[in-house]
């Protein structure tokens, strides 16, 4: 008998892809709201066929009127579609419904890249859809809310909740072309201002001292003022514009290394780990950087117990969570059954691994594998404390730590 | 005022992934059907819980036991699902079905892969669902068809129909193992096994021609003994090895140079571009193979008319499909309104390009980008010939074409 066969394959995918700035986005005379992102030397496609324009609800109402004008005055033939912002919306009958007007549309594999303006759930949302319609197509992302601006603009990520399980179904997909304008934050409700500062400071823990030394001291300001810069203090020293340049930055340095997330150990997942099941269950419901914010405090706690982080970071990043106006507990933290069970979820993300990022000092982090059930429940206590007691001192809440409690 | 920033992304994905083949693979000693697939040096995940083995309801009924029975004498903790098979099927309800039990069992991100054991309909349905359950995980696709062995089994592609559009939501998402075993073929039904061979014939004409050749001498033999070579005269020379090998090998050339389809002229779409709406839409329905090998002679009735293709090769391309078992055409294939909106449709998948495969002998061919409606009309006229009556001279059904018809 002749011998089986093996054929092996073997193939690369290159992905080049731009977060750009700018100002006045709305403004007809930008051209960079129509402008096609690259379509790697195909031809363009102009002229071929309509482009989709979705929005969420909220995009609609603050800007729908100048977006309609802007390609009316420039005369690019779009669609509008308009869809409900909100977690509860990140579903695949949304993704469904964007996929219906592609198809109704006709729109091709490159030459009309749909436009997606909104925040984070029209992004998944829209993302998602494209990079399924004909197995996928580009897209061009507007973020127009902070958190989105500063984490979604650079990640290759989609995703739909499903089942009661957060981002379950996704792609990585990122678009060709994203663009930021950071006077789009100057509508955003300030609770929105807050969340998106969470993941800046998840940011700024794990890599960028500078980026937590500006949270720490223009926290309340950077709020109040959207990141606009625009007061007195903030007009020459561009604080709000330094936070947004540096999250970015520092999102792109890490994401880069390792896109595809083929390797599991990744300090970007700080504040992520424990904070999924909060994120879904919580009620009243609670924003991304809210729940990341306070996983941060809670891996925070985790590594000053186990001696690695001094009590002084420790306070220095609750206080921080605080200046920011978020919350550093909520009563899901505090409860170490919730902990355990988060932390058993998503392991299996991490293929059974806890692969766990913990602080080292403010921008150091490590990687560990062997947090106890022990250490868990007692850093939920801790975060009991915080949050019935907030004026407790850090270090009295630390301090009634059992000893010999890692073993 | 400062400048605004751009940040640039680049990131590579690597791909590599293989196509095995072997024999007996429900035998409880064979151990390709459980083992994992190289899971890039991250841990085995052995023993991390259990794989879901995904069968459609034809491999169940002839192989349930046997499978069963592997699983159990080798100790691997399995969950089954059977999922229906067939084009009707195809569908995103039955990609959430295999999600929620992903779900359900608790699937890791890389441990514990998914296995699909059916024809395409089940491995298009299983690979959606595994590249989107947590973003993608791996997964091992074993086809059980022809088709799927010769053609599936090396391609990237998953998908879905939706909104009566062929394949319209779909990823690139390879599965890291592909198991082949040409025995499981002896229980398909013929018509499956002709289905099978026009893909094979498709591969034949626009690269190969000494698979052709086996083709057109083996062609009822190849049917009849559905590629087992257990008949006297093929025993020895094994045609039916020969023409899956060659198959498989001539798909795996294309597709490693264009996985992504980077460049929409793609030769090995060659019977995939007036095929694809027949498919949908003809009743009864027709079979993916049927189909594909009337775009063939379609395709080439084109070339011929263009003075491209010698009517003799047309002719020994009409005889073949016929030796396989197939027609040549049908009336959609000879229906002008059908065959002009049908490219229509598939130029928006090539980005308003036709980028057109036509032979120009038997295993060569060009891209032509200038047909015109008058020799769509034309060859849909030989199609209706050929359909109506069969037994017309190819010759005189080409005959009577227009003077100056492609003016």
């Amino acid at each position: 008998m002749t011998e089986p066969h093996r054929w092996t394959m073997k193939a690369t995918r290159h992905y080049d892809y731009e977060i750009v700035e700018t100002t006045d986005l709305f403004d007809p005379d930008n051209p960079q709201l129509r402008r096609l992102p690259d379509d790697g030397g195909e031809g363009t496609g102009e002229g071929v066929g309509a482009r989709l324009v979705v929005m969420d609800e909220t995009v609609e109402e603050i800007y729908g009127r100048r977006i309609r004008h802007y390609f009316a005055r420039n005369a690019v033939s779009v669609e509008y579609l308009t869809l409900p912002g909100g977690d509860a919306h990140k579903t695949f009958e949304q993704v469904l419904r964007v996929a219906s007007r592609l198809t109704a549309i006709g729109t091709n594999r490159r030459g009309t890249p749909p436009i997606a303006i909104g925040g984070g759930v029209v992004q998944d949302v829209v993302g998602m859809a494209a990079s399924l319609y004909r197995r996928g197509i580009p897209y061009v992302r507007v973020p127009t809310t902070l958190l989105c601006q500063i984490d979604g603009s650079v990640s290759a990520k989609t995703g739909v909740n499903y089942e009661g399980c957060r981002n379950r179904l996704g792609t990585f997909a990122p678009p060709p072309l994203t663009l930021i304008d950071r006077g789009l934050i100057a509508s955003v409700p300030e609770r929105q201002v807050r969340s998106g500062l969470g993941e800046a400071l998840k940011m700024a823990l794990i890599k960028d001292a500078e980026l937590f030394a500006l949270l720490e001291e223009y926290g309340p300001t950077l709020v109040a003022e959207r990141l606009q810069d625009s007061g007195p203090g903030t007009r020459a020293l561009q604080p709000g514009r330094t936070v947004m340049h540096r999250a970015i930055a520092g999102m792109a340095e890490e994401l880069c290394k390792n896109l595809w997330e083929t390797d599991l150990k990744r300090i970007v997942d700080y504040g992520h780990t424990f904070s999924p099941v909060v994120e879904m269950t919580a009620r009243p419901e609670l924003c991304h950087g809210e729940v990341v914010a306070m996983d941060c405090v809670f891996s925070a706690v985790l590594a000053h117990h186990r001696g690695r982080l001094p009590l002084r970071d420790l306070e220095r990043i609750v206080n921080t969570v605080r200046r920011i106006g978020l919350e550093p507990s909520h009563p899901m933290f505090g409860d170490p059954a919730v902990m355990r069970q988060a932390l058993t979820d998503t392991m299996r993300h991490r293929d059974n691994h806890q692969y766990l990022t913990l602080l080292t000092g403010i921008g150091r982090t490590e990687f560990v594998d062997d947090v106890t059930a022990a250490e868990l429940d007692e850093a939920a206590r801790v975060m009991a404390v915080l949050d019935r007691d907030p004026h407790t001192p850090l270090a009295d809440a630390c301090a009634s730590r059992p000893v010999g409690m890692a073993a």
